[in-house]
């Protein structure tokens, strides 16, 4: 079974060495793990002349669609939620029907982390909004509710651990539970 | 032609009255908008018994697949990417093979968000990284390369605007043009 790995461990200095981690403990619990900076074996040649971030995006929706599952890192990204990309990948294979897996290196939940992040009142019918009247989302959801919907709709497992936040790119202990969660609902 | 309107919208205090003045626009041009507050028709009745907010979540994906395709509001929001939902319904809706537009009420590049957002330094190699050494992408891309990646690869458009700060969540006028836009590629 081949599950992609969305998430933005892409962007570690380390990147090729945090792919090949992701797919170690993978592969322990009899997965394929396929990290987007994977060269895509059936890549059409013509692909080669768009520029760089066109064929990145289309050879990662092909990773994508070439999966059984996806398990993304939502620890929160320059902001209160996850990465753009990551969450973008998430919607895309939940369209698909396939099983969505998650993890996160914090255990805040999404409304707190906004709180921490951005300035807000509680309106008089007690709600909180920002600084510009917009909801914040009070669900006890781990990010935007579309997300944790997606992740339990589709019969995945959400798994969240409070790490120190100079780990929070190092630690793969959620991961491997997330992952070992896939594997038991993928019947590895 | 029906089409979704992703965004953080469904935010603004004024929600209802922002819902039907994205419906107004899309009607002027022969477009039938979808607002994700609008309630389901067929809806399971199921469905009334979930938590709201895995009810709300499954709602918006049942408009979107009701729905030839999407719109979404890429304005920043609390961060320099767009709001986290929206990205989701667009990969969603990306996966489902129609086409997805976007707009934006900011030209900066998102490049420069980032910048701006958090504190970056140049790397020997040249690439911009954060204080956490995460690459910052440097594509000239409105937002994550899948987003813009996506958007072109599906034959949809996506129009920027300068818009000044205390209006971004108000004007609608690069909503209007990216709305006019679908109608041609839709051939409304």
């Amino acid at each position: 079974m081949r599950v992609y790995l969305a998430g933005p461990d892409v962007f570690l200095p380390d990147a090729e060495a945090r792919g090949a981690a992701l797919k170690s403990i993978c592969a322990q619990h009899g997965l394929t793990g396929v990290f987007p900076l994977d060269s895509l074996p059936d890549e059409p040649p013509a692909w080669a002349d768009l520029p760089q971030c066109r064929r990145i995006a289309l050879c990662n929706e092909a990773h994508i669609r070439g999966c059984h599952a996806l398990i993304a890192n939502l620890t929160p990204f320059r902001g209160p939620s996850a990465d753009a990309g990551t969450v973008f990948e998430l919607g895309f294979m939940r369209a698909l029907g396939r099983p969505v897996f998650a993890w996160s290196n914090t255990e805040i939940p999404f409304t707190a982390r906004t709180l921490d992040a951005i300035s807000a009142t509680r309106a008089p019918d007690g709600t909180w909004r920002d600084g510009e009247g917009l909801l914040i989302e009070e669900f006890g959801c781990t990010d935007n509710l579309m997300i944790d919907g997606a992740v339990f709709a589709s019969g995945g497992t959400l798994v969240t651990r409070a790490v120190p936040m100079e780990r929070r790119w190092t630690d793969l202990e959620a991961f491997a539970v997330c992952v070992a969660g896939a594997a038991r609902v993928l019947r590895v």
